[in-house]
Parts: structure tokens; sequence; C-alpha cells
């Protein structure tokens, strides 16, 4: 369904880059959650821009809820969040131009040429804005039910941070981060090797991985609305994925079955599992142990580096320089993204699972 | 929206491993397809057991088309086939034992016990029956239109296949054969493996490949129906899905933005990428080249080695060895169902774009 | 969405009249509902033609339960149902005659003529056995809540039954009465009156009231999935339904403000209303008092009387008499196809202000 | 799906009556649609009060379009409308008080008492200038393609208007009238009840017939996306709308089937039907005449004369007369939200028809 994701709690996003606003429409989160503007506040910093590695587009994304917030509580009816563009240098964009890696020419293919280009219009990164701040809403309400997602920088420019390990128990460290890593040496190699491409006109990207803590067994369907399903679609749609993987992932094809499966065990109390390859989920549905899956995240698309490319009016064969602010990585930036929509996610599905009132305010 | 998918063509699973008929329901496909049902038949028998390295369950999946069929043609109104169980040996299982790597405990979590536990009942990878015959009717549709689909398994127990290369071009040869390799020899090696894994009590995963080449350029949606999150969907519902990449995927994260960036060139006649790094997919939306991803399927989870797990009625830790007919490796079945799948979500992208009489029969 | 109706509980059709089954798949309904099959026989039966008044289509509506249900319970995977059909004279019919009142030539539109037309195909009035079937099993459901569906013939043939009153309380006797009135005698001049339109050749139409008791406050949605919203979409489903009205409905433009409003009051124990013009719905979302609907069922199109039309064909102006069975009237038969699809609606409806588990069966 | 409705081409909902803001998201919509903001403010001048017969609310409507729209152009991405709320007089209200045929009782039911209850929040009419703005580019791209939408007030107030006859030719003149009948000595007399309810402290309701022409044959689904469907899915959504008919609709019930079967005839050049007792639509699907069908608008239920009701914070019975303003009757303003729905569903149904670029605008 074109803009909008989800079945008992749904997302929809408008906007353009250099349009007069982006936003989103967060419908079905229940009533009763108490919105934290400052959080939201805090959220979107972490997706702005960051030191020398990004992009000089500093704008301060003011935030407006134009409804469904009544008293600094969700209504339980539809929360528009709407965020001003400002600073709009649209003089830096010529329309015909295909930006490798980027959507101007199957923007052109689909509309027809009638797609509002500029800055990437309606596939900018800055739509995301929209997501991020639904998705604070939706992480305060998880983090009312236990349930708390943390999202770490796994590897960034061919350097890898440290593995999780006992910071799945505390994620508050990890999410006040602008640079989120587990180790901080790490980071500040990731961000040496980031100056060094942005220094050749280039570009580098990574791999995220994300853990939530505190979900319930059983939630989610085997066919077709999977954990995994309904993540992986969500995530897809975040700009520069390209993949997707759950528990150990790619890495289980040189495993052997009696490796890959997860032993489960009974404490007296609560049911677990010995190792966590299936990242939390089988067939589909949480098990109680952590979710934990990884996106990969191309280097970002925009290089001031010379390139070869096509003009798509003209169908001439050019060569194009991308000046004007672009980030040399947006690894960092995609992590409070990939939060949202993951928060965004779980809560249609515990939703679905429980009804509108699982949050229980009354 | 649990056991359907898909927007202007839907597909609605149905079954348990021991029911009475597991099948399917397509709507929303054009009038005037043509229905072969020897193809189906064939597609159905890739989906088979194969050899001495596939469960000894072997049933002739007599299918039958109940309805939205007639004289041979689609009529555009739904599809349902049904494909009667048979040579159910219920006795294999007993309820309470959560078997590693399997649904058993959440299904009893999501369920509350009333769920058919026999055979995995409808987390059955038997389910997927119904998604091949259904799929082989896209398959069908999409080839009137020049769109072809092709998987070969990339990988399989640390064996690598030789890389697509020209046979992007031509998918007949590889559609046809039982262990889907482009190396033949490097099959061997794979099926040696497995049987190596299988006389251990043990089993593999692998790598699935696919491509797709015809495909229009301007298919798909920015947020959130892009390609990779419509395909994604879809297959992390396949089971044994642990991981999907488009295009260069995790390897992305390794690459320099202008190593990834696919440079477009017009040849006089078509738009086309030098590279193809992003899969043929640019902000969610095809661009014309072949559309590209690889699947990471699990080792299948039932083994008869002895592992740990729990009984959930009883909450004891226990010992089990699951005995009865499994596959060592189901790597080379799922390749039909991973082609299956993605006809489908072709088919709804489609018709999204250009109405239900996207085939243009009359 | 095509052939598949609902949100948390969806419901979808396939089928033609004279195909091999005609079936329907329930996805969503909670685990552990008891599925009485003498239960659904007996629905079918309320469906199937009536003595001198219906047509000599006598068939017995086997059906087969062949997913879903374990044990006699539901198990919350999608059940699905099918009714082979049997005594399918397809001599009866030829292509190209739009029978007036009928969809021969809609369908011939819209499917370009790929259409299975054999006793209206897909259209058939006969599809309704799988909602029936299928609505079996929701008012089961709804019962073990204590929300109880009745529907009676409340014009038939210009004659009136009589007023619900206290039949509101009690709808057991009428939802076993095969001519479902509350006025018996009512009810012979109603036949009375369909068998002199019959020896005319011709039919007559009529209108369904229906109740539903026990629903709680605070069900439905303000935009857009209004209990009348989602009730209507179901009803004008149904074949020959031309118009639904809830409470006071087309009466209610006569009526003053200070008439139409409802006024609350509370009896030490529950709200109420004094009257119920809105039919137990404002803005939207039930108010705990009983939810009162009315469809207008059309004469039935299927008439011997000689009338003219076109055959779309060959495009010629023809005159045709409709030979074979055919029903002077469907009212009686309509009202369980009304009762079933109201109460999927309300299944659809708790399911979601509920979660999946709100029948509570443990 | 709560405040979303459509598949290929959604509305979604967002505000309250005494927020900041309320408004509206079209996704879907085709590019290259001429936006014309005047002809927009001019459709929400309709919707809004009118003389002495409505209420004293009288704000400019001040639409902001944020996004979706370039150079004058639908983009074919999300449209976004907003239009703030000035003049929001909150004294007026007090929580507590279930207003009789208002949705306070049930708001409270459904949202625990965390609704914004001021002026009847998500659930005020003022809602519907989202929808009104929104249907104005829907309306937009029907006339591109020939299709037009108009609607009269067929009784108010217990007087008749004239019956729609040539006027279904030309909606134009009707469609810019503000008190919408085609007798206007009918209308006069219509204001002159109305005034006098109002005098009384009372309001007044009526009956909207609408007849849409152009629309080719083919559209719709005969399950569960009917025409009729669909459009009273729509259609009960708008506030106070208690009954919907086609065709003929409820008087269908007093005819004969001879008499209610609409001949086909083939005039050499077109397919039509002699009589339009079926509205257009046979099985659910446009059969190419016009689509005519009727809503029941219910006397506005805010009156200011004295009614017993409760207060449902404190569970006492009382009496309550409801000051400040409000409209003694809304027919003649629910008209362009009728044209507005309608629209919108029309384009949905197209699309999913047609394809994206049904508009065929390059």
């Amino acid at each position: 369904m074109k803009n909008t994701f989800g079945n008992s709690v749904a997302l929809t996003v408008f906007g353009e880059s250099h349009g007069n606003m982006i936003g989103a429409v967060i419908d079905g989160l229940p009533a009763g959650i108490t919105v934290n503007e400052d959080f939201i506040s805090h959220q979107l910093d972490l997706r702005r821009p960051y030191g020398k590695i990004s992009t000089p587009r500093h704008e301060a994304d003011k935030f407006e809820i134009v409804s469904g917030v009544f008293n600094n509580k969700t209504t339980g009816t539809p929360i528009c969040i709407v965020i001003p563009n400002e600073n709009t240098k649209s003089k830096d964009y010529n329309y015909g131009i295909a930006r490798p890696g980027h959507a101007d020419f199957t923007a052109f293919s689909k509309y027809n040429g009638f797609e509002d280009y500029r800055g990437g219009g309606h596939f900018s990164g800055r739509i995301t804005a929209g997501l991020v701040a639904s998705g604070a809403i939706a992480i305060s309400a998880l983090e009312k039910k236990g349930i708390k997602i943390g999202t770490h920088i796994k590897k960034c420019a061919n350097v890898e941070d440290a593995d999780f390990g006992d910071y799945i128990k505390d994620t508050n460290e990890l999410n006040n981060k602008l640079f989120a890593v587990l180790d901080d040496k790490k980071g500040e190699e990731m961000i040496k090797k980031i100056e060094a491409a942005a220094s050749q006109n280039d570009s580098v990207g990574g791999v995220l991985e994300t853990v939530v803590t505190g979900l319930p067994a059983g939630i989610g369907e085997p066919w077709f609305d999977s954990v995994e399903s309904m993540l992986s679609h969500a995530l897809f749609s975040v700009p520069a994925v390209k993949g997707v993987e759950f528990g150990a992932g790619f890495n289980c094809v040189d495993m052997l079955g009696s490796e890959m499966n997860d032993a489960f065990f009974y404490d007296g109390d609560t049911v677990g599992t010995i190792t966590n390859n299936n990242g939390g989920i089988n067939g589909g549905i949480t098990n109680g142990m952590p979710v934990i899956f990884r996106c990969a995240i191309k280097p970002t698309p925009t290089i001031s580096k010379e390139q070869n490319t096509i003009n798509f009016v003209t169908n001439e064969n050019i060569k194009t320089e991308i000046h004007g602010r672009h980030d040399p990585c947006i690894v960092h930036r995609a992590r409070v993204v990939v939060d949202s929509v993951t928060a965004l996610v779980l809560c249609d599905l515990l939703s679905q699972k429980f009804g509108t009132d699982w949050l229980g305010e009354k």
C-alpha cells in the first residue's frame, strides 16, 4: 500500500526534500502514551548530521504534533507530525541528470517527469525525519512495557565494533551516543576512515546491528506477517539498506544444523535458548529471546567524484560531479531510523496480538 | 494481514502438514493466462524430495484447481488450488517437545495449545507446495511479457557455485534442474557434502541467488512497498530463510561509494548500468536492469542427532532425537519456492502499475 | 482487496456456480472455538431452497473443513471450507445473452470474455454458501461471549412482518425458522404472494431487519472503519442487496433532532438509551445498545418472463426467456447470509479491539 | 484500517476539532493532475456554513498543500493538505456530558478517557474539510476523463426536490449552488422549514441523491469490493449518514422482478439500459450507465433544546442544553463531502482497473 505500512498500527509518510513540509501520520497507537517532546527532539538530533563526517545541511528539525495528542498523552486517534523544511537550496539540482545510485532515473520512469526532483524529492533521506519522530512515540510506548531496542554500528568503513554481549541488557548508554559504537576506540577509527574517504570525494557504508529485548513469546505470524517479514518490509524502505538478516543470518549457511539449532531450556521460571542463532524468532514468531538483526547500509551514493551517467531527458551520455552538501557516511544517522521503524512494527504486532489497549493505560 | 499477502494480486495460504488438504487462493491475476497443468506439476516436482539427500516422504502432490480457471485460461476470479495430504504418519510426533530450531514452542505460545502440532502443522514446509502451484501460474503470466526468473544454489555446504554471468540471459536450462547449480561439478561436491552431513545425522544450509530479467523500469514504490520490501516480505515467509540481500548486498559495506554506484549509460536504444551493485533497484523502484537478490537458507532444523530441549507442557528439560523422515538439506527444494513467491510479488507490482489487464489478453 | 475482506479477521471467497468447488478461507479467528459441524449444516440448510417458493436445485451442500480445525477446535490458522458443486446443469446457459439485472454483461466488460459464465459463475448466489459455512463458526464464537444475531423478514412482497419488540432478547426461535418471520400469519401471506408472482413467471423482493445484542460499547472506528462502514461493505457484497440503513435509517430524515436523538440513561448498573434511532452506533462506534440495521433485497432478477436485452457478443438486440431453475424470491434465503457476514465483521472488530485472543479460550 | 481507506488510492485523515490542524493525506493519485487551488477553495466554501441556517463558526478554511504537488501538478507521491484550526472556543464544552446522538460516550468507551473531547474532537464534522480538499483534486482528475459527479438535496425537512431527469447530463450549475436543489422554489421551502426548526431549538435531516456519469463499464469487484461496498464504506464514514441505497434502493422491495430488471439495449454504438433501477451497477460492477445512490442524513444531533442524558464520569442522570454554535441542518453542507468521498473511491477503482497512470498524463 504505497506510503502506508502496518496493519493495526499504520504509518503514512509524506513530503519532499524541498517541499513545504515533510511529515508522518501514525495511526493505531494506544491511547494514553505520554508524549515527551524532548525525547522526540533528542531522537531527531541523533538523525541529524554529526560533525565533519556529515552534510552541512544543519536544520533544526522543528517538528509540530498537529493532532492525536491531548494533555501530553496520545488520544488513540491519528498522530500527525509535520516538520517544515528550511534551508532548501534548490539551485544545487538540475533535472535530467541520473545521479548514479540515486532514484532520479527510476522516479522519472515511474512518475513520467512530474516528480519533484529537487534534492531527491520524496526519495530523500529527509523523509526519515518523519519516521524518527513517529518512532520516538512508539519507543516510549514499548519502554512502558519493558521492551527495549538498541542498535550499534557493527561495521563501518571496514572497521568492526565490539560484540553486543552484555550490552544487550542495557541499551540506554548506546542509544544516547551520536556515533553509536560499543567500543569508542573503534568508533574513532571508523570516523578517521570516513574522513579519509570524504577527502577523496568518496563515501563508505556499514552494518547496523539491532537487538530488541523484552518481547513476549508468541508475537508474529507464520505466513506472511512473520516478524522477519514485517521488519524487513519496513527496513528495506529505509534508504540505502541493501540487506537484512536475522540471528546468524548469512553466516548460518556455513553452519551445521546441530550448530545452528538453539537448544531450549527452562530455568524454573522462564523458557530460553542457550544460543540465539535464530534471532529470537522461530517460524516467524517470537520465542521470548532477544530479537537480533543486521542491516547492510550502502555507501552514500552522493559523492563529488566525477562519474559517468546519462541525462535522461536528452538521452546523452554525460559526466557529472555532484556538488553541494552530502554525507560521506550515513550509517551512524541511519541507526535511529532503524530503531524507529522497528518500534513501529513491534507496536503493530503487539496491537494485533493484544488489541488496541495493549499498553493498558486507563 | 496474516495468511494473505499482496495488494492487487494477493495470495492466501491454508493447511497443515497432516490435515486433509493444503492449498492456496491466488486472487487478482489477469484473466486470460493459459494454465498449463503439466508445468504446475513440473514445478511441484522441483519442490519435492530428490534422491538420497531428501526426505523419504514421497507424495505425488496431486493438485486440483477448483476455481478461477475455465477452458484452460484464468478467469480473473480467485484461483483456489488444493493439494490433498497423503502418507501422513502422525505417529512420529509427540506434543510438548520443543524441537530446536522449529516452531513448536512459538506455536504453543501463540495458539495456546490449540495448534495442530502434527508435523509442524501450519508451519510445515509442506505449505510451500501451495505457493509453488500458485507461483507456476504467475510465472507463466510473466513469461508472456518476457519476464524471466532464475535461481541457482550459489552456495551449499560451504561449496560455491559458479557466478551467474551469461546465464542471466537464459534461465531455462537452470530452471529444469533438480539440483539447480550452474556448474554441475560443484553440484556434485555439494551433494557429497550433504550426504556426509546426513551420515552424521546432521544437516546443512546454503545461499540461493535469483535473477529476474525483462522487468520494465518504474515498478515499485519509494515508501513502503519498495521492490526490496515486497520481495523480502514474501521471502522471509519461506521457512528457513534468515537473510535477504539485493545486488551487492552485505558486500556493499566494504565498498566505496564510487565502487558501489552503478554508472548509467544509454546505448542508443535503452538505458542500462555498467555494473549492477544495486540489483536493478534504485530508491525501491526498478531501473530496467536485472533484479538480483540472495536468500540465506539455514540448515534444516530437523536432525536426528540428540539435542537438549524442553517439554513445554511439563516444563521439563529433556533430550530429544528426532526420528522419522527429514531432509539433510532443503536448499535445492527451496529454490522453486523462492521463484514462486518472486513471481507472485512481481505480478502484484505489475498489476498496480499497469492495472488488472497488464497481460493484455483479449 | 477484491475477494478478501476484513482486517484482523479476513474472509476470502472462491469458486464458480458450475466449477468444481466453491469455498472460503477464514483467517484470524481465535484459537479454541468449538466447531460444530451440525450447526454449520443447519445454517447451510437455512440458505438452501425452501418449498415451492425456491429453485429446484436441491444440493446437499456437503462441506469439508480442510484446514484450521483440529480436535473439533479452531487452531487459530486459516480455516478453509470447500463445498463441491453437484447437479450442475450447464446446458441451461448460453454465452452472450445479457440477462437483465444480472452480471453477465459487466463480467464480460471486466474479464474480457474469459469469465466462467455458466450459472453466473463467480457472481452466483451459490458463493454465499461459503459465507454461511464460515459465518457459522463466527456465530459460535460470538455466542460464547453472549453476542447474538437475529434477522427477520421485515417486509416481503408488500407484506410487513411484526416489529422486533421483545424478540430482540430471544433470537433462537427466529434463527431456526426456514422462513424467518416474527408473525407466522404474515409469513403465510408473504408466501402466497411469492407463489402468485411465481405463477406469473415473476419475482419479488423484501427487507431484512437484523438486530445484534450483547456487543460491548467502544467497538468500531470513527474514520473509516465505522461499524456502519464495515457492515455495509460486507452486506453490499451479498448479491441483490441494494440498500442498507441503520437504526431509524431513511426514516430519520422526517424526524426532528429532538426525536432522533437517543437520550442516555444510567440505571445504576449500565448505560443505555431510551430510544435506539441510531441503531446502537454513535460516531461509528457501538454504544452498548443493540445494533439494528435493514437490508433491501431486490426481486430475484432471474425470471422466466420474456425480456428485452442484448447479445453482447453479436451486439444484437434480442428477446430472452430464462428457463431452468430459479427462485421467485430469495429474501428468506438471504437471511442467513446476512447473519453470517455480520458475524464475520463483528469478529473482526472484536479482534481489533481486544486482540487475537478476545475469546479467552486457554 | 482505521483512518485510512482505499487500496490503490488511499485517503488518511487526521485532526481534532480544536487541535492545531486537521488534514488529510491522499496517496496513489496519478502524477500530472493539474491542481487548482481556487477550485479547492470553492469546494471548501460549499462545505462551510451558509446564511442563517448554519453555525456561526465562520472559518476561512485556509488550507496548505504541503507535499505531493510540484509546479501545480500532482507528482504521484502523497499529497498532504493541512488546514489550521482557528476560532476554537473551547469553553463551550464540558467533559463527561454524553450529548445525545453524539460520540462523546462512545469515544470515552473506546479511548478510555484520553480522547480530545473538545468540540467532538476527531469525530467532528470539521474533519470532513480534509475530505473535501482531497476530493477536489480527485474530482479534477475524473473530469479530465469525462466522469462527472452531481448531488442534490432530494429531500429536506419533509420537502422533496424535483427529480434528476436531464440534470444528469449537466451537473455544473448544480455543483456551484450553495444550497444544491434542482428546483429553487423547493429549496426556499426547505430553508424556511429549517429556520422554523431552528427557532424551536431543533434540527432537521434530509436525503442526498448523487449521480455519476461517464464511468466505463467493468469497474468494481464481485466480492468484496463491489462499487456499492466501496462507496458505502466511505459514505457511512461521513458523519450523520444513517442509510445508503443504490438505484431504486429500498423502493425495489415493492417492485416485481420484471419491473426492477433493467433491459439492455444496443444503439449501434453503446450498450445501455432502458431503466436504471440497479443504479448503473450489476454484480458490483459498473455497466456504463450512470451510478445513482442516495444517502440519508440524520437531523443534526446538536440542538439547544433541553435533553435527558448522563454524565459518564459521575454516572449521574442529568439534563443538558447545548449552547454555542451549531447547525439546524447539515444536509446542504454534507453534499460536497459526499461528492468528495465518491470521487476518491472512484479514483481508487479506476486505478485498480487501469493502473497508476489511468489518467494518461505524460
